[in-house]
This record gives C-alpha cells, sequence and structure tokens, in this order.
C-alpha cells in the first residue's frame, strides 16, 4: 500500500495543507484562512484531512508534521505563538484526537528547512543551514539529518544572531543588532532609506534597492554589500558551529539571487574557519511548499 | 555480566585511556608517550588495552571511543592530525584490527563535552555547549544528546567563531579576529602585555591578569572583562543557533571560577535572543578526564 502523509503550515493568516508521498510527490495541496479561534482551527484542518483522504482510498495516511510559528517543545507542546494569538497548546494531541494518526509539530521555519533538504535546494544533504531573508529572517540548521530544536525550542533562530553591523538597531525580540536589523527586505530599506532617491520615495522595497545597485547606484550598492556582508559572516559564524556542507538563501529577498548570493559568499569565504569552508550555496526551491515537505519529511526522514 | 568500554585521549604527547563501567565509574587510568611513528602508537595502545582487560576478567568491554586532535570524518577517518603528524589514518579500523572490538573516533574536544554530559558539569542535560578555554579555545556542541560532528568533522570549533572585537589580530588559523584570539589564555596575555606592569614583566600567565583585576588593577579588569564580553557574546550566537540549556567553561582559564563565569553571564544575558536566554553557566568538572569518559559515552549514550 502506498505510504503518504500530511505536511501541515499554520500561518497567521492561512493555513497550508497538503498531502505528499513517500517519493516525494505532493500529491493534493489545499490552502484557507485560519480561524482565529484554536478549537475551531483545529476542527478545519481535520475536516480538510479528512477530505483529501477521501480522495486516495489506496493510500495509507502514516502521520501528520505540523509547522507553527513559534518555539515547540517535544514535538508537540507549542508555547505562545504570538502570530495565532494561542497560549500554550499540545497542538498534537489536538489534532491527533480529532484524526487519530501520529501528529508531530515542529516550529515553521525548522519545517521549511527540513522540507529543502529532503525534496528541495539542500536534497542529499546530511548537514545543512537556510536562512529565509524576508520582513525578517527566520532559517533552520538541520545536523545529521535532523532538526535542531534545542533546549525550549529556539533552535535556528539565525535571524537573531548578536552581529556588529547595526548595534544601535532595535530588533523586534527587544535586543539591538541582530543580524535581521541589517540584513532583511525591512534591513534594507531601512538603510537604503537615508540616501536619495529612496529617501523621497514613498515606498521602498527591496527590490527597488537591488535593481538600484544592479544600474550602478553607489549607495544602494553598499546598501546591499552590507546585508550580504552580513549574511555571509552569520554563515561563516554556523560555519564552524555545525559544519554544514551546504547554506540555502530563501524567502522575498532571494529573488535577488546571484546578486544576494555573490557578496553573501564572498563574506563567508572571508570569515569562516579554514577547514569549514567547503559549503555550498544555493537558493531554496520550494518556496511556500516547504513547510510541507518539511511536515512529511519528519514522518518519512527523521528517526525517533 | 558487567559492561565496560575504553575511553582513549590521543594527545600530542601523551596517550590517557581508561577503562569506564556503564554506570561511571573510571576503573582504571594509565598515562604513556605518543609515539610518533602511527603504528607504534597503535601497538602501543592495543598491548595497555590489554593488560588493563586482563584485571577485569568479568568484564564485558563492548568498544573503544578514540578522541584525537582533528577533524573526523563517520566517528572513523582522521584527516591529517597536525598535532600527532599523522596523514589521513582510520584510526577505528588499525585500532578494531588490533583488538577485535569496535572502534568509534572523534574529535577530542567534542569527545570531551560529551564527557561533561555524561558524567561532568553537564550531567543530566540533552543540549549542551562547551568552551575550553586555554592556550587557544576548543569546546564542543551537543544538540538531543548528540556530537554535533558536521560535515567534515568540524562541528563545534568554537574558537574560531569570527568576532568583533580584535579584528586586526591573527588566528593560528589564517583568519583575524576569532573568539581565541580575545579571549584565550594567549589572548588575555597579549591585551594585558600592552599595559604596566604587564608590559615589564618577563613572564605573565592569565592568572596574573585574574589575580590583578581582583586587586584592583583597572587595566586588567578591562582585559578580563573584554575576555568575558567575547565568551558571553560567543555563548549568545550559539544560544540562538542550537539553545543550549546549559554552557559550560573548562580550560585553564576556568580555574579563574566567578571571576571568569561572571562577565560571560552578563555579556549573555545582553546578547542572547530572549527566548534562547534560560541557560545555565557553569565549570566542566572532569579535567584532563573529560575526553575518556566522553569515549565511553560514545557507547554507553550515543544511538548508532
Amino acid at each position: 500500500m502506498r505510504q503518504v502523509c500530511f505536511g501541515i503550515d499554520i500561518g497567521g493568516t492561512t493555513i497550508k495543507l497538503g498531502l505528499v508521498s513517500q517519493e516525494g510527490d505532493l500529491l493534493e495541496k489545499r490552502e484557507f484562512p485560519t480561524q482565529r479561534e484554536l478549537s475551531a482551527a483545529f476542527d478545519d484542518i481535520a475536516a480538510n484531512m479528512r477530505q483529501v483522504l477521501d480522495s486516495f482510498p489506496d493510500a495509507m495516511c502514516i502521520g501528520a508534521g505540523v509547522g507553527v510559528p513559534g518555539p515547540v517543545l517535544n514535538q508537540s507542546l507549542v508555547r505562545g505563538c504570538v502570530n495565532l494569538g494561542w497560549g500554550d497548546t499540545d497542538v498534537a494531541q489536538e489534532l491527533s484526537r480529532r484524526m487519530g494518526m501520529p501528529v508531530k509539530v515542529e516550529n515553521d521555519a525548522n519545517l521549511a528547512t527540513l522540507g529543502e533538504l529532503w525534496q528541495g535546494g539542500g536534497k542529499g544533504c546530511r548537514n545543512l543551514v537556510m536562512f529565509t531573508v524576508g520582513t525578517g529572517i527566520g532559517g533552520g540548521v538541520i545536523c545529521d539529518g535532523r532538526i535542531v530544536s534545542g533546549a525550549s525550542g529556539g533552535g535556528g533562530e539565525v535571524g537573531h544572531l548578536p552581529m556588529s553591523f547595526r548595534p544601535d538597531w532595535p530588533c523586534s525580540c527587544g535586543k539591538y543588532g541582530c543580524l535581521e536589523v541589517t540584513a532583511s527586505a525591512t534591513g534594507i530599506i531601512r538603510a537604503a532609506r537615508e540616501f536619495s532617491p529612496f529617501k523621497e520615495m514613498a515606498e521602498v522595497t527591496a527590490k527597488d534597492v537591488y535593481d538600484a545597485a544592479a544600474a550602478g547606484d553607489e549607495n544602494a550598492r553598499r546598501v546591499v554589500d552590507e546585508a550580504g556582508a552580513a549574511l555571509g559572516t552569520a554563515a561563516a559564524i554556523l560555519g564552524c558551529v555545525v559544519n554544514p556542507e551546504m547554506v540555502l538563501l530563501g524567502g522575498g529577498v532571494s529573488a535577488a539571487g546571484r546578486a544576494l548570493l555573490d557578496p553573501v559568499e564572498a563574506a563567508f569565504k572571508k570569515n569562516v574557519f579554514p577547514p569549514c569552508g567547503n559549503v555550498r550555496f544555493a537558493l531554496a526551491q520550494l518556496g511556500n511548499n516547504a513547510g510541507i515537505f518539511g511536515g512529511a519529511a519528519l514522518f518519512f526522514t527523521q528517526s525517533a
């Protein structure tokens, strides 16, 4: 019988749910709004899972892997998801009770990293680091094929690495100078706004800054280089800590492609402990489906 | 039958070998010079193992865990140990062939960290980081009970974290500004030598600098605080990457005790991502035996 697994990515506004085969095929995908009320959200998820399963009567579903935007303990307990307005919730228990199947829960960014390892840009790796560069910076760390969750679910929070680039810029976490204040889209825009023409524009996107740098704007070039230097130094930090064979860049800013990768790789080479320097840099490939694949990978690739 | 295991710590000048019980008792310990010739060194180790085993006829030896001062691949292959003058050597195979028992090999600093986790300052932890502060800075990272070795055996090389404290000071690794150039005994002495009375002294030790700081010397205080700030910031970096529940400080400089721990903890609190801030700091407890216990722990605590 064909083995399948659900991957479910619970976000603040929508829930993405996919049925994935053991071979890594996304058989069906659904997306629906996240109900504010906890129990209603779980009922919604369970109802959608049942409908999807009804379309695959020959498949044996071995479980559901769930990503949530917050720290997770023991692949089960979610401690206060600010984005969801939930308190402490045993997501695995709630969903397992409704569906009668094993459920494992992980932080969404960690799960996306595992998805990329299994079926995306990190395929074939055992040791992988991902930076998801968007409004903030998320990410994940995989060591020897396993997600690094840490003692309280805070593993892989690479956006909050203390860096020296912008020590006076406050971060949403309450500290100053975290990686994401310099290298996220928000940071790139903030730095660019110190200069014309960005200073005068009503709206600026990170893409505007990358485009201007490509067109020869010196200030934009400096901003883009600084963001790349911060990310590359962060990758060098991770290099000597977990010694990955690959670093993936994902998120909205990664649309910049080589314009993002080149300064990151240059800063990495300059800062990494040489014996840990043999690292490939690439772009994430699964986009918004990374969490779904990661959820399935929790069952298909992770030993207990 | 009582299960026992060898822990063997191969250093540049001496080899430490211990027989350890499953309960964590060090039953016998030997120390002998490291022969320069590879085959002679292995013969020596095997002969000592046999002699030790002869004293414990009722024990069942399940294997030998070996630490070496260099990167190790697949718990087996040692790639060029500079300190030993060895080229690429399959240490596990060499020793296993001579002894007819399973052998696992790890980097010595990683193994010492595992030893502290099993029977030392990190007892009871699943997620642990250790900094061994001596002439240089070594260390190790344990995630969910397992050593982080990385893709090429370079995991846990925390002494080579790129830091911003002394960006112009060269490191033995060929880079500049690594954690160990600021926070090792060597770095502390170098910084202190910029000032009297250290400038004029024939020999300075890190202990001299800590003693002077305790006695109220302002310059020594600044040096000691900077070393602590570098270590604490490094601990904060590891905090959001692997989210340990505990950080251990070992090595010669850790003899300073609270004078070392206090500035480290202060810098950690200031720099760590708050959700990862619940970390206990303590001193390593096993000293030179940490590697022996770690070697045994490779068999008693690490799943395949």
